[in-house]
C-alpha cells in the first residue's frame, strides 16, 4: 500500500525546466527526443524524494532500464518555455515499474507519456528489485 | 495505391549505423532518448530514397511534427555495435503518416518503434500534406 | 563601463546542476560534448538576469553565434554530481563577446572554458549587437 | 616515427556525414555541442583504421579522455548539409594524444578544432598508453 521507493503511487511530483537552446530543432521546438531526458530527471527526483539515489543503486547492482515508453505530443514545447514536468509511479511489482509523466506550461497539457522500467543486473539480466523499494506496495 | 513521397507502403527502408560513445549512457548502452535520432535520420533518408528532401519541404512550408511514438526495448544495443536501423510506411492520409521501426544486430531483433508524424504549416498548425507525397495512396 | 546587456564584466553569474544520466558517457563522465550545453545555459541566465531574454533577441533579428570556444576538463564530472556552473563576460564589443567559465564541485574546479559569439543577423552575416546591449561598456 | 595505434601522424583521416535535424538549433544550425560527437566518430574510426578498436581497450581498463578542446566555426553548417569531417593525429605520446579536426563542404572550410586526449586507467587516474599504441612513434 505504501510506496516506499519509487514515490508513492497516485502522487505526482514535478519540477520546473527552462528549455535550453540545445534541446530545440531547426522549428524551434523541443525535439522528441529531448522529452525522455526530462523525463528521467524528474524520474530521478521522484526516486531521491523517496529516499532512493539511483546513483547508490548502480553501484549495488541494480539498474532500471527504460523496456517500453510512449508519448502523445499534444502541443509544441519552444526554446526558453518555462515547464512543468511531472512524473508519477501508476504501478510497481518486483521487477517493473510504470510511470507516467506530463509537460505543462501554465494549465495548458503539452504532452503525455508513459514508460515501464525492468530492474536488471550489471549483467543486464533481469533481478529483483531490492525490498526497500517495493515492499509494502501492493 | 503508389506511395509516391514517403516509401511505398510495405517496404521498408534500411541503413547501417555505429553506435557512437555519446551515443550511451553510464551503462554503455544506447540512451533511450537517442534511438528517436538513428528512427528519424532513417525516416529522412526514406523520404529522399522517394525524391523528397525534407529540407525542400520545411522551405516550402511543410513541416511534419512528431505527434505520437511509443517504443519498445528488447535487447540492448550497446557502444560500437553495428546496428541496422529500419523503416517502414504503415499508413499515409492527407495529414498523417505512421511509421514503424527496427533496430537489429545481425539477426537478433532489438527493438520495435512506431511514429505517428503530422502535416503543419510554419505556423504549427494541421495543413494538408502536398498532392505529391500522398496522391494515389489512398 | 557599464555592461548593460550581457552582465557587468567581472561579475560572475553561478547556477547550480545536478548532472543527467542522459549527459554521461559509457565511462559514467559528463561528456565533453554536454559541457557546452550547460555554459549556454547559464550564459542564457546571465543574459536574462542582465533585462534580456535571447528568444526576444532572436525575435528581433539579433543572434549570437558561437564563433570559438576551448575548454580544459581538470576533473571528471560524473552522473548525479551537483556542479555550480558559472559564466562571466570577459570582453565586449559592438559584434564580439568573451565570456569564462567554471565547473566546480564543492571548492574543486572541475574545468575551466571560454566561448567567443559573434553577433550576426536572421542570414548569418555579421552585424552590429544592439546599443542597448553594449552601449557604455567600452 | 612510425605511428601504429593512432594513425600515421600528418594522414588525414575523412567521414561524410549528412548533418541530422536532431544536430541542430533553432537557428537551423549544427549546434556548437554536437561537432565534439562528429569529431569523436571520426577519431574512433581512424583507431579502427589502425586496428584497434576503442571498445576493446576500454575492456583492457585504456581509457582516453579528454583533456583540452578547442574549436573555431569558421562558416555555419546547416540541417540536412553534406559534410566531410576529418582527424589527423598531430602528436602522440605515451600518456597524450592530439588531434586536429575538420569540417568541409565541398571545398567549403567550415570549422577547425583539436583535442588532447590523456590516458587514464579504469579509476580515472593517468596512465601509460599500450606499447602497441605509441611504440616507434617517438
Amino acid at each position: 500500500m505504501t510506496l516506499k521507493g519509487m514515490g508513492k503511487t497516485g502522487d505526482r511530483f514535478s519540477m520546473e525546466f527552462r528549455i535550453g537552446y540545445a534541446d530545440c530543432d531547426a522549428m524551434g521546438y523541443l525535439h522528441h527526443a529531448r522529452y525522455w531526458e526530462y523525463f528521467e530527471r524528474v524520474r530521478t527526483e521522484l526516486l531521491r524524494a523517496n529516499g532512493f539515489r539511483y546513483r547508490d543503486l548502480e553501484e549495488q547492482g541494480v539498474f532500471f532500464v527504460v523496456h517500453k515508453c510512449a508519448c502523445t505530443f499534444i502541443r509544441p514545447v519552444r526554446y526558453d518555455d518555462l515547464v512543468t514536468v511531472s512524473a508519477k509511479v501508476e504501478r510497481i511489482t518486483r521487477t517493473r515499474v510504470d510511470h507516467s509523466y506530463e509537460f505543462l506550461r501554465g494549465d495548458d497539457l503539452l504532452c503525455q507519456a508513459t514508460t515501464t522500467l525492468a530492474c536488471v543486473g550489471r549483467d543486464g539480466k533481469p533481478r529483483l528489485a531490492p525490498d526497500a523499494l517495493w515492499a509494502g506496495t501492493d
